[in-house]
């Protein structure tokens, strides 16, 4: 069989539902296509191929390449000196005085150009690169007005347009209350529905907004889901990060692709989600740059059989975190997922919450050939270090 | 003045303790010649230099080159298996059994030559190294026998001679009981006094303990101390990590350079470590990987003025941490370090705990001409970011 690309002696991690744990094959080959893998397992069972390109893995470790299916990588400026004043003891008010809090990201972001917005972004999705990820969420939500998240989305676009890597730009216009509308967050839930999405729509993958109560009522972000849903638009929701407005229940009534953060919910919004398949996206780097200590239930989300996904939430104000290596680790460390929970969290089960498991996060014949190539002795290394980056080789759709 | 090179267009953070918080110089110079600093001040007050080499730093932030003050970088094999078992719920028994704790890490250490020691840390260095560290502690510990823990430090030696980099190697041959000596942790601090010190008292820097109920007792531990002080060698002691064996207090007693990690230190340790000039150094990776609660008091050793050093404790067991950035991050967010601590904590007081802060660990003239060049917009950053390296240059002793 003539085939592009293979990669001979290499272990894979193929994440293939149908085997167990990580689903390991030792002494296994990859072999690629017009960008897609054509065969990802045993040497014994494989045909003969007659590659262009061979690669020898000398025993190397091959995951699905990374997927981190929640961030705000687009955003202007940072929230460093907002950072060092909270240590230095300084009230919420002395930051928001100083020019902190999302309202110094949304006016930064609103003043920056589209061409701006891609080259801050770009040192973060090259940490990211850098890490083995090949397909990255990216979400509006620091414009808050039709140009500017329009804006945003644009920019998501063009970095998937720099750099080899799958883009999902999410729409997030019901992020934060934008000063113009204060003390009306109907009306601007109104234009969010009736100017912003349909305006959008053809340029973002899915529909997000935060449920909280510094956030959009659950009532809120329903006019938001409904909208969505006359657009085509799957949805998603940050919910349940700070309280408890049954926001993951809701979500999962439309049918969502996933429910983020999570550390208030209850057993009905995990039953809710089971039943619809809903994934459960945890960010531990949020959990552990706000000091959060309330765990989400992660007994229960197993118990229920919910997909558990992990992210970065790379964002200036909450989780200014660039490694998903990093991410994998404080899933385990503070969350106590397993090694595979991990590592499913950040290949098969992002690219279920991201609705692309049918071509992304296993290695499987037919999927797009994304693969992170790694120098470790086991998969569980990928987890354990901390500030290591063990990455031999990325491929993206077949490409170096 | 002549001079080999010359950093000009930078923003200092020079850390000169008579100069308040960061020791901040805008639209500063720096001038080196025969790898040391003979001027880091503003341009405006600077000698006219005639260098042979001229850099434009465009406006970067330099601080001193990063250092490390305790780290145990050489050792064999991982413990990835045992993290991973212990996250499925394994007992300590159970991971034992599977080959996991503190001795397998001294059987892989003893087994490995000197050369593999060396080839297995280097990546870990590379890391470090890449985030800006220009001098690094590294303790022996996992060879608990002569012929091993000689092996070690000279695998520490061989580091320095293989990359650019100041090396301090510590002996802590008093780190665990080898299993030899089963049952009898006099006889074999009896062997670590009567034939190790004297054996490695030319290849050490200083001396450690690991002051512990599951180490060594303080009477045992000072056994060491009086033996390290007839061999001219200054100590250091990892103490009160989990319970208060008053190792802090021994340790100043002995005019120790440092007491490390110090979770359970009491009142009575701070004020003999701030009456000693004994440094307190944190090992905030290590209470985050173990999931410690308790917090070193940081208040008690600030009021009293003791130096606040902050290092990896990179190491397979508790700590597989290879990003002092990262460290300072977890100093900060875990530990509630101001920025400013954090960054001292890695530069001038970690210089200042390992004996060298006359040649070290500040930007002024006479000190080694270390330099960490940074792409930020303030010196926050660094605290700031989790899992990004904004390292634009490293120099040690001039060079690149
Ligand atoms: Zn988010
Ligand atoms: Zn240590």
């Amino acid at each position: 069989m003539r085939v592009e690309q293979l990669w001979s002696n290499a272990r894979l991690a193929t994440l293939r539902a149908d085997l167990p744990g990580l689903g390991v094959v030792e002494d296994a080959l990859v072999a690629m296509r017009d960008g897609e893998i054509v065969y990802a397992g045993p040497r014994g069972d494989a045909p003969a191929f007659d590659a262009a390109i061979a690669h020898n893995c000398d025993g190397r470790w091959i995951t699905p390449g990374l997927i981190d299916c929640h961030t705000h990588l687009i955003h202007a400026g940072n929230r460093a000196r907002e950072f060092e004043l909270r240590l230095e003891g300084a009230s919420y008010e002395a930051i928001v005085r100083a020019g902190g809090g999302i309202v110094s990201t949304m006016q930064a972001t609103r003043a920056a150009s589209r061409e701006a917005l891609v080259a801050e972004a770009l040192p973060r999705l090259d940490a990211m690169l850098a890490e083995g990820v090949t397909t990255i969420e990216i979400k509006s939500g620091y414009g808050l007005s039709l140009p500017d998240e329009r804006k945003m989305l644009e920019a998501a676009r063009a970095l998937g347009e720099a750099r080899p890597v799958g883009i999902a730009a999410t729409f997030l216009g019901a992020h934060a209350l934008p000063p113009e509308f204060a003390g009306d967050a109907d009306g601007y839930v109104e234009t969010v529905c009736s100017e912003m999405i349909p305006a959008i729509a053809g340029l973002a993958d899915a529909v997000d907004a935060f449920c909280e109560g510094i956030g959009f009522s659950a009532d809120q972000v329903r006019r938001v889901f409904e909208t969505a849903r006359a657009h085509d638009l799957p949805v998603k929701l940050h919910a349940e990060q700070l309280s408890n407005l049954h926001g993951a229940a809701l979500a999962a009534e439309y049918g969502a692709l996933s429910a983020d953060h999570l550390e208030h919910l209850d057993q009905a919004g995990v039953e809710a989600m089971a039943r619809a398949g809903t994934a459960a996206v945890l960010l531990p780097g949020a959990f552990y740059f706000t000091r959060e200590t309330r765990l989400p239930p992660i007994d229960a989300l197993r118990a229920a059989g919910v997909p558990i996904a992990v992210a970065t939430d790379c964002n200036p104000g909450t989780s200014p975190l660039t490694s998903p290596l990093l991410a994998m680790n404080m899933a385990a460390t503070l969350f106590r997922l397993t090694v595979e929970e991990c590592i499913a969290g950040m290949t098969r089960e992002a690219a279920r919450a991201l609705g692309r498991l049918d071509t992304i996060g296993t290695l499987e014949a037919g999927k797009r050939c994304d693969l992170a190539i790694w120098d470790i002795s086991e998969p569980a290394a990928l987890v354990y270090r901390m500030g290591f980056n063990p990455l031999h080789a990325r491929i993206w759709g077949g490409q170096a």
